[in-house]
């Protein structure tokens, strides 16, 4: 009976030694490695003192992951999942489990991230092939986009492609006077800074000049009609016409291509996506030929390989906002591809029979209610419905609403005399009783109803035609096949389950189970975004508990979660700005400043927020030239509205300038916009609020943990400093604010936000300095490492780095013809996703390892690099050839390399197995390098037919 | 408004046409091929008129997906999950949330079956491997072995272990009275048919003559002692040591070997794997060097493969009961493997650091609890203990217990006068104090206790040295690594996920998702097995309910769950006949017959339930014999105990004769136990019980859907007639019954019941009738396809086979020298596992399809079997090598075909692709074939030096 050991010091490791990579004996060597003593020492130098916190962050101690998730348990269960019968673009839907567990509780697929290297993405590329086939199948329209942010955002996206693509010179876009709300005030947000005029319209009328219109198709009332008509009258005017169109009834109903459309939008949250609380969902949108080149968002082609092989990749790119920044035809920068893959894997499991007997069944129940309304002298208004019954109760609509939530349905309150009810796939005969229970209605007759009354579809509105004839949506019926189609579409991709991915600026560091594990819970899963705020209880603390932490994180003074995407947090926060220069009198203020080095999405949202973009040059380290800014702010004094600037620098660098910066844009009236990409270098040693910005949006999808999920969902909210707090977003089913929503959720994506909310509350305050600092060690060690083989671009003080890395090709590029696309795709030979590439500066490629990478992935990931520049003085040296080398010829399929003929002047050794631990563990790319070039020019966005893939 | 689509045409597709893979239409086209109009026309022939049931199954109409889990999660809800400190034996451990989400909620690790097939199991041989060495090094002994079924089974495996390797002419196996309680009902159960005379002791006293002891280390009462003597007095009398040994305390303690013990065993349940109401756990067995080759169980070694690199595999099998039959060491046919990975990875994650400081945490509990005890004038029994803390309250016992419940936490009720309080992985402080509070104790001073009280592990008693030092255990610290470790092992082998695995006799069924989520829910995951029986009201109706359901499918009266593997329901069904007998006055009957055909299991279980095995002859056919089935009835009439058969036997056929070979067993006096290994032939067309059977096992992992886990865990409920209810296994903690347990647990493995529940509620009678009709018509339309080109050895009426069929490759390999081996590791190449080779006939290979594979997957299958023919054919005519050809070198990995150097006369294209769709999809085998040989002469069972991978 010897030791004491007191408990004291038997405490368990916390999280943050899970979370974070290298461990003390390997923070130790990486530190030597840099050439210091101590992380406090790296930080002393890295990170200006103008900007250093001085406290620790005021957050709850560190929770171990069992203490979270029985806090977490605890707030989940102070949430009521009554049954939703609200409607209004959000419908309880069965999640199949096979989906459930292999693709939405699964790493390989919630890690992923967008599939700009389209060799390592097939997997999740044919997924949404499916998807966009899905849509273009049953909108009837030529081309589908690969998924946006919410059906509200994608209306609003539809009305400014309808204003650049349209003939008609008016301003004016009408709107259904039937659209949904959220979609309505969405709307009103974005019109207003474009000078958009929006003209509600019961559409029965004399259709006014205008640019275009928007028809809900079935209508927010549930009221079924054709639009044939107002089709035509727009056609007259030159205006194109928007159909934001349920992908459901669709299966029953005359398609919006069918009925003259020429862009379809909606939601696919009803095939098999959680409700979350509002979100995420996967938003849809696809228009007729000739309009695909002005489609916001990602669009998934064909394309073919090296070896001319059919293939995927992102087509018509040079779209994009990153590419045409200010003339972009869109903000978006993110796509919602998990939720977009679920829905596409939802049709491929029931296929056209199966999502046609559910839109059956869900149509039928509210045909029987509709009926038992009417036999109970409940007056029902329309008599054309897909799955909502509206019932006139004069005077009594709030008594039915109650009374249906005491037996445990919720029901839409419309107004004082009118209760929506909407059916869906959950809904069954006893739902239906106990919704007729609160109309007073006697349930008993449904059974005999059913069999005499017919259907509520009108006959010309009745779909004609198959649609999803492709063999895979009639090849994966039992759960075993749909298992092997899920998990061989996983095996072809890179997530972080098989290796690193060291994407500079994506952050993309661990996605711990313990966050991802509540977001399925029932509990957060089922709760329908207009759900009485009482029964979400336990999410709203959730969800202020964690605006709370990001405020004191960011040292801002108000956070709002509702921008489901950095690109809508940076339109929110630059709206935020508008509105306060306009409450002041200032309304004049309307240049925004803009470094060349920005990320592309800042002009695009700039412009979006009725901004007018004045770039301000870098200088030759990447810095802001301060004497251009200078000039700038002199110029545009009386106008400046703000400048956007990204902090550490898309360079990888902490400017020293920043806060000198911050005075001159306040000294002339401005505000200051920081964009939060690369917050990863910041929490815990810098405050964004207290160095002089003034709002900011983040990215919880980097430095907050929610997976990329394959090139979404994303999370971007908005942080202010006080003065703009009464300017953050709000929304129509709450209290009147001073500026619109930006999402249709209230809190938007709230079903994910239990991620960030459980990694703020394992790391706490020092697990989350302890994160940056390492990210920052890490990218340093990497700097180090490989900047004797090739140039490291930028430097701040001390030659170091912030949290990611520039290695500068040019040179190489110059004298060998290796280019960063060589690198990268022989990267693909050596396990590796690549970097990203050409960004912030072309010829180059961006490193960002995060925190989370221990030190054998470093250094494997630096010995792979080092290797691949041992390659490149071959091809220097001549002893590869200049055009038929393994790095041109990258990346190497499995049967590239086995074919029985081998003309390379180089090994299959070399070509496959450059070092020898790939022995070990090789990855083999499911594709050789492909063409992009060849996709553009023959555009094909849906699944080709098999013989495509016939040699 | 035309249709009329009553709800009642528009029902969900029932669960049953998911789990069952072909559709209606591939099911007309399959009826085609095997010549039926229809399914029922096929059952007409295929199973005997006699044994045909007549009645549809009466089990509740099938739920849906969304109904069972409704349903489940109400059972669910009426379980109450209290902080468990009872102990003897179970602990709450904390799974780590990597682990849980991707191991055992993976199918890519559950769905993997035995790696008979090492080639292509070498992820989950590396796991077990890992798990050998945790149990190795921790228990200071040579060899470890790969996993058994509960400790209390296991400790009755070391005591025949002992005698049979022991020198000590004794009956007597002297136990611990300080022995857990259900391992002493054990030792009872299995001890008497063995004619072993079990003497309880304390060890204190001079002990007596004897072939082994059993010491409890620590004892259940908690109380630690040094056991040196008894072991030098064990030594003395020629007889073996075995300790049961708790792992987690062996990071701290002097190990069993160093102790002298001869034999450890013990549960791996603490090390992260879920209470389950009792199981599935792993138990764990060490030796010392000499008795390797008399372990029961399957053992992990490394080898080499083709290409002389290490390689993993079974080692030693020849001492397994398939080889040996009633030599067999034991009836042991499986282990809990998917447990003993996950045990494997919580070392494999934690380290030896992070072990010790956890069992230093449960210690230091258990420390501060008994100084605060004896502060409150309570008395503390033992001075020394690790985790466990026996308090003297005289006449209190119930009333503390009781009060303690009350504040949520159940305690162990020893005695009227003694508590046991266990701590563990989950104990903190604030446990402690609701415990002192029931004993009315003051809890406010744990802090000042814990400065000031010493550990109460004696000196001579602590470890000394180091464990775990395998890199292994060193590498995986965070979160990332340890995903991608999980992921690389996964990605190794071929599981269920990646493609059919067409295992005769073992039904490798889909384990759907539904089935599988409710075992990780809290209320089912986290309850001890002698919690108080209102605790687990919901677990207990679902148990009771699945035994009844169980009874209807099989027709029996009776079912327990209890025996956690086939072999273990074989025993208890054995020893309900020989109590019947003995009952009965007819003590004398132990003569069992046994077909020449049966699993080598069931002669072994017939051993150890104390019978004399009789083999009965088979005709040409495979059918038993009946003239032999005479004369031995004849010969041993007055010492007739049973018969046991499998039906359909185990050559794939429905024997005729079956009901007259009950009629003759019965007629002598005789009761006939049917092996249910082959019930997934006749659920819903015939019942065991009905068509004479007395008794059968049924095997859940197989007819019902637990998922195989990569070679466990199991659950082999036994069934019975009215007459043998009586004799099902009791427990010690429940009431009195004729016949002692057979598993340490009351029920067994509980906690993965819920899948067997989930799947017979989710059929129905009739979806369990149309999985055996398609089960039988794939067989069929396989053994059609393959006919033509193998032999199909063994046929019923009409030329069907069962569920099964086997093809002979004898007459093949005597003309060509390719070998069953050759075809089953050229189908690695192909991408499917092998069937079963060589079982029930030499050089044959036994397919089973099963229900749940697709059309599209049979004919893939069917097609590689066909294209390996002719790859046979061209080594018959010479086109191939005798010697070097793609069968003989199969299977080839990619760096084989890689290779630079390509010496063999076929191609690597014939080699690696020999089908085209290969192309799409490959799976690679990790490794060459394996030399089972090199590793049983050079037996290395533990994690190897890195150094042994470098070339």
């Amino acid at each position: 009976m010897t030791d004491l050991s007191p408990l004291s010091e038997l405490a368990s490791p916390p999280f943050a030694t899970r979370h974070i990579g290298p461990d003390a004996d390997a923070r130790s060597r990486m530190l030597e490695a840099v050439g210091f003593g101590s992380i406090a020492d790296l930080v002393a130098v890295a990170v200006p003192e103008s900007i250093r916190a001085e406290d620790p962050l005021a957050l709850p101690a560190a929770a171990s992951e069992s203490e979270a998730i029985g806090e977490l348990r605890a707030l989940a269960a102070r949430n009521s999942v009554l049954t939703s019968m609200i409607g209004l673009g959000y419908h309880d839907t069965i999640t199949p489990a096979v989906i459930r567990r292999n693709l939405l509780e699964n790493p390989g697929w919630y890690t992923a991230y967008t599939p700009y290297q389209p060799e390592i993405s097939q997997g999740r590329l044919e997924a949404l092939l499916n998807f966009q086939t899905v849509v273009s199948d049953l909108t009837g329209l030529d081309v589908a986009g690969a998924s946006l942010l919410d059906e509200a955002t994608a209306v609003a996206e539809a009305m400014t492609l309808a204003r650049r693509a349209g003939k008609a010179a008016s301003d004016v876009f009408v709107v259904d006077a039937d659209a949904l709300p959220q979609t309505k005030a969405v709307l009103r947000t974005r019109a207003e800074p474009l000078g958009i005029e929006l003209v509600e319209s019961d559409l029965s009328g004399e259709l006014p000049e205008c640019f275009g219109v928007l028809v809900q198709y079935p209508g927010a009332s549930g009221r079924l009609r054709d639009v044939r008509g107002v089709v035509a009258a727009a056609r007259e005017r030159g205006a194109l016409v928007v159909a934001a169109a349920d992908l459901l009834a669709l299966t029953l109903l005359a398609s919006p291509g069918e009925l003259g459309a020429d862009i379809a939008v909606g939601s696919t949250q009803r095939f098999g996506v959680p409700l979350g609380f509002g979100g995420p969902h996967a938003a849809y949108m696809a228009v007729r030929e000739g309009l695909q080149r002005q489609m916001p968002g990602r669009l998934v082609g064909v394309s073919q390989d090296a070896d001319g092989r059919p293939a995927y990749r992102l087509a018509l790119q040079t779209r994009e906002q990153h590419i045409r920044r200010e003339k972009a035809t869109s903000n978006i920068c993110t796509a919602q591809v998990l939720l977009a893959v679920i829905a596409g894997m939802y049709a491929v499991y029931h296929g056209p029979e199966g999502l046609r007997r559910i839109a059956q069944r869900v149509h039928r129940h509210a045909v029987v209610l509709a009926e038992a309304l009417r036999h109970g002298g409940v007056k029902v208004v329309h008599d054309a419905f897909f799955d909502t019954v509206l019932a006139r109760v004069p005077g009594r609509a709030a008594q039915v609403v109650a009374a249906a939530r005491d037996n445990g349905v919720n029901l839409r309150l419309v107004d004082a005399d009118h209760v929506g009810v909407s059916c869906d796939e959950k809904t069954e005969l006893l739902h239906l009783e106990q919704v007729l229970a609160a109309f007073e209605v006697n349930g008993a007759v449904l059974a005999d109803l059913d069999a005499a009354t017919h259907d509520a579809l009108p006959a010309e509105l009745l779909r004609a035609g198959d649609y999803l004839t492709h063999p895979v949506f009639h090849s994966h019926r039992s759960e075993t096949a749909m298992l092997r189609y899920l998990r061989r579409l996983q095996d072809r991709d890179i997530a972080l389950d098989k290796s690193m991915i060291p994407l500079g600026s994506c952050t993309m560091k661990l996605n711990a189970t313990t966050e991802m594990e509540p977001i399925t819970w029932p509990e957060f899963a089922g709760l329908h975004p207009y759900a009485p705020e009482d029964q979400a209880a336990g999410f709203i603390e959730l969800i202020e508990g964690l605006e709370g932490w990001l405020a004191e994180v960011t040292g801002y003074d108000a956070v709002s979660i509702q921008p489901n995407a950095g690109s809508q947090g940076e339109f929110a926060g630059l709206l935020a700005i508008r509105a306060y220069h306009r409450d002041r009198g200032e309304g004049e203020r309307d240049v925004c400043l803009i470094p060349s080095s920005a990320h592309g999405t800042n002009a695009a949202s700039a412009v979006m927020a009725g901004m007018k973009v004045v770039v301000v040059a870098c200088d030759d380290n990447g810095n802001v030239d301060l004497g251009d800014l200078s000039a700038k702010i002199e110029k545009h004094r009386g106008r400046l509205s703000a400048i956007m600037v990204t902090y550490p620098s898309t360079h990888g660098v902490y400017e020293e300038t920043i806060t000198q910066i911050c005075e001159m844009v306040h000294g002339a009236g401005g505000q200051v916009y920081v964009d939060g990409a690369n917050l990863n270098a910041l929490v815990g040693l810098a405050k964004l609020g207290e160095f002089g910005a003034d709002v900011s949006h983040l990215n919880l999808h980097k430095t907050f943990c929610i997976p990329h999920g394959g090139g979404g969902p994303g999370v971007g909210p908005v942080a202010v400093r006080a003065h703009l707090a009464a300017y953050l977003p709000g929304h129509p089913l709450r209290e009147g604010t001073a500026v619109g929503p930006v999402s249709a959720a209230p809190y938007g994506s709230a079903g994910i936000l239990p991620i960030s909310w459980a990694y703020v509350r394992m790391m706490g305050g020092e697990g989350l300095k302890a994160a940056t600092e390492q990210a920052i060690l890490s990218a340093n060690y990497l700097a180090r490492r490989l900047a004797p083989h090739y140039p490291v671009l930028y430097t701040g003080r001390g030659g170091l780095v912030a949290h990611e890395c520039i290695i500068d090709l040019r040179q190489i590029t110059k004298e060998t013809g290796v280019t960063v696309d060589d690198v990268a795709k022989r990267l693909i030979d050596y396990g590796f996703h690549a970097p990203t590439m050409s960004f912030p500066v072309a010829g180059t490629l961006m490193i960002e390892p995060t925190e989370s990478e221990d030190l054998a992935e470093l250094d494997r990931f630096c010995d792979a690099m080092i290797a691949i520049r041992e390659e490149i003085a071959k091809v220097a040296s001549g002893d590869y050839d200049k055009a038929d080398n393994p790095l041109r010829n990258a990346p190497h399929t499995a049967d590239s390399v086995v074919a029985d003929e081998w003309a390379h002047p180089y090994s299959r050794t070399e070509a496959a197995y450059p070092v020898p631990s790939l022995r070990e563990a090789k990855y083999w790319s499911p594709v050789r390098r492909i063409d992009q070039a060849y996709g553009d020019r023959n555009l094909v966005c849906s699944c080709p037919p098999l013989a495509a893939y016939e040699d």
